[in-house]
């Protein structure tokens, strides 16, 4: 444990490796664990190109990373439940523990959480890593570490549909076949959806969806509203609700979904879901796009609808998550198709920046 | 029992006084009411104006009018809680009773529910009007008829507060502070907020909210955007954000209140609510405006909202509200600013559609 | 449509085949179903034996047998859903449709429903059954009329799992493997859980659960107290309490499970379930044993446990229950152990009553 | 700061007053506490008599007292809410923040929490009191440090009404007018209860509630069972049927009240208010007596009823308890019949132990 080689990003899109301290154990309830693997997210690189998520914004240099896994080096003394040795899977955000939030069980919403790879706290993509024991996780043995780093999009999925309240015998529709999508329909069947369908504007995200992941029993690609001039706000609108009206008769949906899902953050998408919701539904939107977007809220009003936004994740929600990957109830290791050395991570981050076709999840190794 | 005169919209803006059939008893459930009272309700104006709400469209002549209680006059042989001579209020929608909405308890979804004054089905302006026995509620003594009529919007702000599952101890802000917003303000606090907040841009109705009826513990008078050319969509909605921060500093509301209603249906109104709602916040679209709206879904997002919407009344509900009005709790009788005779009924839905800012709750008599 | 034989309870202990008037069909949201198979439940026993079950007390000669499966033989006019030989399953309490339970969504506890083979109401074991249409589900082609009438114990089951709330992801303990409690172990198992044990003091019911119809991860077989004389109520106590602790030490239950279903009635299984439910856990009274019980409502307090109990089914129930039987997702046929004609009821009840360890569930087919 | 005078629990019966030491600040979120005030509780004197409660078992000395109030005198670094001289109500038990309970909001769960007076831990009847800075609550100026202290019972009663779901409209019936009882039926009446009654067998509690504190609408004076030779259970339950059809018809409640609360821990009490709760009601478990009773567990199965138990309290109610406090609308200060100085506890003590008809809280000042 001598030095601390790390992935950092100095300032908009220019990024550096670089030694930064070793950290060591201050607090009794902390652990040190070393990086094995970490999934690249869309957030890391949206903060590499443009420095900021709402108020989060870029100020001083920050390592990047925040969805990884490894195994502990060192425990603090209060620390009960790890050894050193322990492979773990680490939730990135630690809460205050304090505020009015952590204390009734919201600390997804903790304004002072500490999480990896946001300004301005450090992410995971370093050798050595100091987070709080009860935010690390032990692995069974017979998952990988690179499994342990695919936690983290399925404890996403996991909150997503926790929010959404998804039960045993529902109709589910997800808006986004990315991994966000898939995996909140794995969760969603698992945890007992009579029906799931996923939507996507790309065929071969569908073909994900349907063939290789198996996360849903169908998928549907809509028609793209053509943009006339000029801009004709209720055709538009009018279109969507077309395109909701045949989803529920191709899937035999009835009145509609129970729960509507989207992962995308597009107006298009959250026009449709919102119109096609349920009288009495649920939609969640848990994709994120532009900041305003026009919104159907007398449709919402009048259906008597529950509009949720899902933002992390709350407790009990990662070890849901594990517990899923590890039964093989969820396959987040079907969703990899890029795998990069340490050294090769700015390679990493332009082939998610691409966004190709068949870029789903990609994996940086941890520094050896 | 030999006539029925009634008031008609036969045709947009083109209403008249006319004599329909007499209702019969037919299936043993059904009462006659005669009709006694009646309050003119916004939805009334618009179907005169316009001839449609959303889906609801003027084929053929209806009865207007839909808050209002009477006095039985026949009884069913199914019905064992009434006797002639009683005086009721009219919940004025009866449901289906076997779609799945009703069964389970979300009757104010049935498709088929027979509401009075919606297309095509009569309203209560006649003399006798025919309706489900367990749709009419017996008026404890001390209540007059004219307060069984106002119990109607006194439901609809129970259901609103239901909606918004306002609990003991919270703070309230309610956008609107005409009659559906007063009321909802005064439910919220005999239901145990601890504060509650009216907002409006009309100066009268904040002070009938704050010093009339006292439904209030403080009203906010915010300033309007000025619309720019070009308009400058992004600066509009940072404006109502810096409106969100003033009340929440005028107020005291720390991180923002634990409910936000809105009663109004204006973009202004929901941008500034949603804006101003606590992170896990609840935030209820109880007012109807444009069909849709530029909301700002990122922040419902990342701030974990639940944004519901509130229509009609579910089960439960009226007794409710009566209740709160047969124990002096809740006071809609001041909100009684005219009073008009049967015959003069098109003088009361002009001085409705004149909106005027000392209109709010205008009270037609039945037939003598 | 000539004659209606029927098996009839004349009075405790006294069956007899004879004819009863065959249905007319009056209400137009009636139907009429040609009854064709016929599961026994415990409570047909019961009234047999007994001729009472809490208030309900046999006065009057009913039909016996409420678990039916049939085909459509008349349809009223206002039945949009059925037609003439539809095959359907038979939800078997109708509601009056106009109490304040029945318009809340809570029609399984309607005072006036009529609940076949419930004094003083008819059941189905008649050649032909008439009943409210939106009461009759029709069956998908593939299920055959067996699967029909088995959807009814797998709606009490279903109607169990969601009175516990049970979600994806959790730890769940059922007490007792007779059909019941095989089948919530079986929706559990199917709604996500991730660990469901099994509790019986019969081994080859536990084998049932574990291999045949593999409803449980994990089945348990409790020592039994050994009465003592004078009897010790604080050692029995602490006896369940000891068992309660190995259940949790043998399956890795931690803290304990997030639910217990207790499907037996039996003190010595309640006792066990409290103490060994988790803390803020569900524990569900499924089971109908003695009126009153020796209950650690201490520990219940203490704990802040959730205690609920399961009577019937609400709306939404039958069809979530026939959704899961036609998926083949839950396997309502592997507990049939016998069948019987029409003819052979008499044989067909003796056998249920005797209580065999080779009896789970005993179906009659209909009169030819 | 020099010396720290306590009222310490030696041994069973066995209290003194000795010097302890002085806290001092170690961990940057605590504070030091000047007592000024502090209540008796039943748990105190039960400690003191019995050395024990459930699993907690007096094996070392500890100080007693946990309802307090006080002036801070020393503030860690990181707290930032509080100063020296603030006057703040003491929330007694600080939780572990790291285990499953505390991180989802059931922080009242938590295995490990610190809470005063309850072994191994000291309570606050010393001069200087350390504890978590979060767990103090600034006093508003007008509110005196007696009314602070008292703010520990009131929050016992909002734990207990939110546990019970109470919410406005409902009808709701206490057993037990102690101050407990009494405050729960306060806190249920400004938290929109329609109609609130109290029951208890001292008649003096009765008057209490009904015309000191004016907590309740109605007051029911139970006759009590005589027992019978033999012990007749069966009669004595029935017996228990009959006095809740008495509270039901005395007060108009219908099919009985949406919500029972159980203050006592009494059997006759919890027997009673089971057979009284409505089908589909709540019941509430808050007092505790003995470990295990005859309990109506059939008719808890029949009548869907959820039974919950209430144990301290979670995150926010701390807070609302002392807005209904500071706003007058709960007055607990009522409730206090005796006054001591600290050198006077062991006369306090022997004054709640002696539980005459005339005491309810009392109360013993801080050590000048």
């Amino acid at each position: 444990m001598e030095t601390n080689p790390s992935f950092v990003l100095e300032a908009i899109q220019h990024v550096t490796f670089r030694d930064i301290p070793v950290p060591e154990i201050e607090d009794p309830y902390d652990v040190i664990v070393q990086i094995k693997q970490t999934g690249i997210c869309g957030s890391d690189v949206h903060y590499w190109q443009r420095g900021r998520i709402g108020d989060f914004i870029l100020d001083t240099p920050i390592v990047l990373g925040h969805e990884s896994a490894g195994t502990v080096v060192r425990v603090g003394k209060a620390v009960k439940h790890l050894k050193e040795g322990d492979n773990v899977a680490i939730e990135p955000g630690v809460p205050c523990r304090h505020c009015s939030y952590c204390r009734s069980g919201s600390y997804n919403l903790c304004p002072d959480t500490v999480f990896a790879a946001t300004p301005p706290h450090n992410g995971t993509l370093s050798r050595y890593f100091k987070t709080a024991g009860d935010f690390c996780y032990p692995l069974p043995d017979h998952l990988s570490l690179e499994d342990g780093a695919l936690c983290e999009p399925v404890a996403c999925a996991v909150q997503i549909c926790r929010v959404g309240e998804v039960r045993g015998g529902q109709t589910v529709v997800v808006f986004g076949c990315g991994p966000i999508g898939i995996l909140v329909q794995s969760v969603a069947k698992q945890y007992g959806a009579k029906t799931v369908i996923g939507v996507d504007i790309n065929r071969k995200r569908l073909d994900m969806a349907i063939d290789i992941v198996q996360s849903a029993d169908g998928v549907f690609e809509p028609p793209q509203w053509q943009r006339t001039e000029p801009h004709d706000a209720d055709a538009e609108v009018a279109f969507y609700g077309n395109v909701a009206e045949g989803i529920k008769k191709q899937f035999a949906l009835g009145e509609g979904p129970d729960v509507v899902i989207d992962a995308t953050g597009a107006q298009s998408a959250i026009q449709t879901g919102v119109q096609l919701c349920k009288k009495g539904g649920m939609f969640v939107q848990a994709g994120m796009g532009r900041e305003n977007i026009v919104f159907p809220i007398t449709t919402a009003c009048i259906r008597d609808l529950t509009i949720r936004g899902s933002i992390r994740y709350k407790a009990g929600v990662y070890p849901a998550a594990i517990d899923l990957v590890a039964s093989g109830r969820v396959k987040p290791q079907k969703l990899v198709t890029h795998r990069y050395k340490f050294e090769e991570a700015i390679e990493a981050f332009e082939k998610v920046r691409s966004g190709g076709e068949d870029v789903l999840k990609v994996i940086i190794q941890g520094v050896e």
